[in-house]
């Protein structure tokens, strides 16, 4: 019997040292090369994957995308309190430590290429989408709660939280020094409070 | 007389020149060689002014920023009420049409490079700083005239309005269709009706 091929496998692989050499050498620094020399395979392998440089980005994007979706979906999961799981759910994607500032730079260093390529745009269109929906049901469900006031309109509200989030997350790239950790949380935190408290 | 070469009107127009660049080609086309194909002058002369491709984009960034803020600035000297003149503070910096979507692409597609080299991180930083020095100040005026209540911190609420304000422009170059020009002025309009109202 011929040997096989397991391509969810080495997509999974080329996953992780996409990752790493991500995190070693910044998301500017991903390519098929160097992916595929991270990997230990010729560039003919992943090639066979993916079609060139922005499928890959593509593909890391998503990766960013899913890990941040995963975690703030399992966080928000095991909250107690429906304020609490609509908090996971955002800060989750704050760059507050070493992955998810890497999370937070593959996603910001997309966006510039995702505006120059429609199949890149779909895969940013998309990742909004689903975030956006999982915030509005989260404030819908703190307004079932009655954590939230029940005339405030849920689309609005997520769109404004993950502007906000999004924002933060720009400034904390941008100057680390000026918006530490603690920072970015009790931005966060100031919003919620706002929309709990009905202003 | 020998004659002089005027170095601010060549910077002035290798400024023009790489505009045009951005703007036709993208962002990421910007380099030495194509900013001095589009000049008509040799990839020599524009080297003489930019040690390479890095320092070309910084200063396509401080570009970028200098003009929203001068635009904003302008704005904002001539609003009648306070809460109009930081409405411009911060409005100006929204990508609702043609130019302000290319200086917000510029802003953003070197914020990816910042967070990996220094000397554009400075470029950055000091951007922020200044753009948050003028909206804290313009907090500040609101709350002097009545239009804002005196128990907000200027420092605080100039982030949150920033960020949002960044967040906005994230969403929008992402996903232009999900966020036109009205909406991004809604968003920010609702934050400023609610930092006016004290909630």
């Amino acid at each position: 019997m011929p040997k096989l091929v397991d391509h969810d496998a080495r997509r999974e692989a080329i996953a992780e040292a996409l990752w790493r050499v991500a995190e070693r050498d910044g998301a500017e620094a991903i390519s098929l090369r160097a992916v595929a020399a991270e990997a230990g395979w010729s560039t003919g392998v992943v090639a066979h994957y993916f079609a060139g440089k922005d499928d890959l980005l593509a593909f890391a994007f998503r990766l960013a995308g899913d890990r941040a979706s995963a975690r703030s979906r399992r966080r928000a999961g095991a909250a107690r309190e429906p304020l609490r799981a609509l908090r996971a759910l955002l800060a989750e994607y704050l760059p507050t430590d070493g992955v998810r500032r890497l999370e937070a730079r593959i996603w910001f260093g997309v966006l510039d290429r995702a505006a120059a390529l429609p199949a890149m745009g779909e895969v940013v269109r998309r990742g909004y989408a689903a975030w956006g929906a999982a915030v509005r049901e989260g404030v819908a469900a703190a307004q079932r709660a009655g954590a939230v006031p029940a005339d405030r309109d849920p689309d609005a509200e997520a769109a404004a939280l993950i502007a906000l989030v999004d924002g933060i997350t720009v400034q904390a790239l941008a100057s680390p020094e000026r918006l530490a950790p603690g920072d970015q949380e009790r931005m966060l935190d100031a919003a919620l409070a706002r929309l709990a408290g009905g202003g």
